[in-house]
């Protein structure tokens, strides 16, 4: 189990969080000689090969999928003139790290979570784990129907790199949990593994924050060294076999309703892309954002069922506990911008711009 | 206004109805000497041109963009040597017609709604204007996700056809009254403009079901030929001026929650397409899913934000009245597939996908 477990944890999406850096860098030998150069201009045979490290390896639910989707795309799409080799996780540099694996040239791409670059550009976290966020679907008509597409690019842009929208995840759970939560008076003294701005949510009610690597997070809930931890989608968390720790499941997962899957190039090496190229790889990816809307409710769906078939506990969070978590997020979302104004700039146009969509989806499905 | 008004009836969304042919054929003079040839074969330097006629004029808001999105990513993607030429609603053959100018080689392609092609293939319409039916990005789900995809290639290609799902519509308006519709007795007597299975559904409330062409309906509203109509999404009513009539605008269209639209070319012409070709056209016909999903919501709250401001008296149906339409439409879709097994098969599928993603959506999204 843990080769298995260990290849999956990390890349999964929950797993999304800046300061948990991933496994250590373990280049693949097929890679190891390969030259630092820019990917983007053609080679003598007018190719473009591009070596893209992704922080969701092709074994993940719904999100490696989605990474091969894409990659197949291009290249079928130009005939095989543009091919995308895959690196796993980890492969040149720790997830964590991809951004800056990106500018040295260690490699031409990443596709990953913007939540791993807001290390650098806070900003960005509201384009991933913002508690209470968007749906999926609300945050796509955002970026390309409202002043979304143009926020992410200029962040991005302003780290060196070329970033686009190249998926979309959907809600994680709200987690494992040992004991029932009948109040929020239950979390004073958890020891929880929860990430970013909902740990900090947590925090305040009086659980203690543990910061682990991915790959621990299963061996401590076992251990009984943690007594809580959220981590993916349910998908992933089958794939983990988490549902053989008898712990109780929590729902929904308010810490990270949606998140963006980013694809991004060191600028130069973009712009040396011929602009047909460029298209072939904004277009796979806008195509990837419908592959991945439409295959994640799908994927849960099935996970939950299985879950239900192995007789785990699953709860929904009392009304009371959900208002206390959306009020003191609000608060922590509130102090953050008032320390950065460009996250601020960015999530009050976020929330501006939900209020049309919403009011008419309210008007259509009541 | 006429011209104007016409011009973007031919081929309003709401207008997806088999019997109601468009405007009648007006050969642009640039096509009148284009031979018929097969469109998938590529020329002597290598390129391939397409003639797509579109149910949707390019000045029609988000489906008329949609149909531009469309060809643009292709263009751009093949350096050119792939391009679409748009005919505009009309220009060879009446929209309802559209799958005839394609079998015959009138037109090489078509960007159009399945509903038309119903009048040959009932099953189809599942796919678009179904009473209390999917929203738009569960019918994106099922397509990719579910069955829908594998149906919908199944039933377009006995008709001779390669479909690909080339965008999605949302939800239309209910329509214009000219009266409070407090109870189904109301509906008794009344002259009404409302198509397909849904207009059966206002029948056996004693409605009068008048059909009429797209663009009768705004005039005959105006001369008070008729009581009442549905028409299409507020951002295309607005652009008619429906505002202008003193009206009142019933929500939610329950007769049409979402359509997909379609791309499709005659099988033996799509198969002379190079592979790449065919990916070029499928991968943009999947971001131009994404780009209708994020656009569609936020013109509709654009257009009803321009409403209220007009003073338009906006409703939504009462309780009763939508219990009554959901028995009723039960009712007629029941009859469909007991008269049909293929209507019947796709139906049930559908149906029985959606609960999966439906309760994964209820739990994460309370």
């Amino acid at each position: 189990m843990f080769a298995f477990a260990a290849a999956l944890l990390a890349s999964a999406p929950s797993c999304a969080w800046a300061q948990q850096s991933g496994n250590a860098p373990a280049p693949a030998p097929s890679m190891a000689e390969t030259p630092k150069e820019p990917g983007g201009k053609p080679d003598a045979d007018g190719r473009t090969k591009l070596r893209m490290q992704t922080a969701f390896n092709p074994g993940i639910s719904v999100l490696g999928e989605a990474s091969r989707q894409f990659t197949t795309a291009v290249k079928t799409m130009s005939a095989g003139m543009v091919s995308i080799k895959m690196l796993e996780a980890g492969a040149k540099a720790p997830t964590a790290d991809l951004l800056d694996a990106v500018l040295n040239g260690d490699v031409d791409a990443a596709f990953t979570s913007p939540s791993y670059a807001a290390a650098k550009m806070p900003a960005l976290l509201v384009f991933s784990s913002l508690p209470f966020g968007p749906t999926p679907e609300e945050y796509v008509a955002w970026m390309i129907a409202g002043e979304g597409g143009r926020f992410h690019h200029d962040l991005y842009d302003k780290l060196g790199v070329h970033a686009v929208m190249c998926g979309v995840a959907g809600s994680e759970a709200g987690g494992w949990f040992r004991n029932e939560m009948r109040s929020v008076a239950d979390l004073k003294g958890l020891r929880v593994r929860y990430a970013g701005l909902a740990g900090e949510v947590l925090a305040r009610f009086g659980a203690e924050i543990v910061t682990l690597q991915p790959g621990e997070v299963f061996y401590k809930l076992q251990q009984g060294k943690i007594d809580a931890a959220e981590f993916s989608m349910p998908s992933v968390d089958r794939a983990l076999g988490f549902d053989k720790l008898s712990l109780i499941y929590y729902f929904p997962g308010w810490h990270q309703p949606a998140s963006l899957i980013d694809f991004y190039m060191r600028k130069d090496k973009w712009e040396e892309l011929p602009p047909e190229r460029r298209a072939l790889i904004e277009t796979a990816c806008r195509a990837n954002v419908t592959w991945t809307l439409a295959r994640a409710p799908v994927e849960q769906a099935r996970a939950m069922e299985y879950f239900r078939k192995q007789g785990v506990v699953i709860r929904v969070w009392p009304a009371s506990v959900m208002e206390a978590f959306r009020e003191t997020s609000s608060d922590v979302l509130r102090e953050q911008a008032d320390k950065d104004p460009e996250f601020k700039a960015v999530l009050d146009d976020l929330r501006q711009f939900l209020d049309g969509p919403r009011a008419w989806k309210r008007l259509v499905r009541p």
